[in-house]
Parts: C-alpha cells; structure tokens; sequence
C-alpha cells in the first residue's frame, strides 16, 4: 500500500473521546478500500504523529497525506504539526508528506455541523 | 427572541481559530433568523457558557440550546459544562436549558468530513 491518510486528532484522557475519530477512519478507509487510513494525536492517546508516520513509511507508504482533524488551525496545526512532518521528511527524503487544512475549515463540514444544530429542532 | 442558541466551542490563543466557528454560528443565523445564535468558549477566548448564557437570558431567552462544538465528548463537555449550566439553571428557574451531543459524533458531519478529505484527492 504506498499512500496513507493519518487522521490526526487531538486527544483526551478519557478513552471514549477517540471513537468518532475511529468511525470518520472507518468510513474514509471503506471509501478508499486501497490506501492505509491511520490516526495520531497530539496528546493523551497514542500513537502520537511521529510514530504514526513512521510505522505507514515502514509498512511502505510512500506517500503520507495527514489530516488535521481539527474544528480550525490553531498553534498546534500551525506550528507543531509542520515541525513534526519536517522531522519525518528529513529521515525519510523519498517520502511525500501532504498536510492538509484543518478539517472543520471546510465550508461542506461547517454546513454539516448547521444542518445537525437547526435540524435537532 | 425568546429562543437562543449557544454553540460553545473549546477556544484558542490564536484568534484566529475561531473563523469558523463564527462561520457555522452565520451559518446557523441564516436558516434560523427568529433565533439569537451566540458562540462561548471554555477557555483563551470571550464570552465564557455561563456568561453567554446569562446574556441570552438577559436579552429576553426562555429556551437556551447549548451545542458543543466538539469533535466528541471528552471530560470538558462530560463532567465541566453540566455544572456550568446547572449554575445557570439554579439562578434561572424559569429557563429551559438543553444540553446537545457534541456536534462531532453526528453520522452527518462524520460523512462530511470523510468527503472532505477524499474528495480532496
């Protein structure tokens, strides 16, 4: 499998706060039966976004697209993330790394999110 | 306007983040115009839930909507926003407060978010 999508997520403590991101890497991975669909966190839950680019360059990805799974871009997407990627980049130089805007940017997912809040009456 | 709408979201140093939680609360506005949409924040940013809570009621809201914006529930939404609103509710007896699911679980915004990053290529 050469390209993989890391869902990357924040995190919390409690376990239970990973299982829409576990059901949103569910429905991209039936929507795309050929790539390797992952998630990482920032903090709290593991694999962090290091790890989880390292194990899908190891399992032969050559191509990493990760995606913030961020409601927008904050100092974490904004400036953590590229620092990490760049660290990744620079031990894996025949790897392409894509980072995406923040999920929760996206105009469809905003629509979503209002179509859920005035359709709940 | 006797109804209002509070979507509360996590909040962030960077002023920035909160765009497009100001776009979902237009976009909210729009399909309901009878409806006082308001944003709140747990923490970094202004106005606080109880704070936005006690404006809407001041400003004549019987029924207050409290919409999480979260990707899920963790412990902020679980455990610190009931207390808020219980506060709320004890110096308010005669205003209704409803508590959403976080705006994250909902299959619909899911899906969106799995287009959105499949669509993108």
């Amino acid at each position: 499998m050469s390209r993989a999508i890391i869902l990357f997520a924040h995190g919390a403590r409690d376990p239970e706060w990973a299982l829409p991101l576990q059901r949103l890497a569910a429905v991209v991975q039936g929507m795309q039966p050929g790539v390797s669909v992952q998630t990482a966190f920032l903090e709290f839950m593991e694999p962090d976004l290091a790890e989880a680019a390292n194990r899908a360059i190891r399992a032969g990805a050559k191509t990493l697209v990760v995606v913030p799974v961020f409601l927008a871009q904050g100092g974490h997407v904004r400036r953590d993330v590229p620092r990490i990627l760049d660290s990744v980049r620079a031990q894996h130089p025949g790897v392409q790394i894509e980072l995406r805007n923040a999920v929760g940017e996206a105009q469809a997912v905003i629509d979503a999110m209002a179509h859920v809040i005035v359709d709940a009456g």
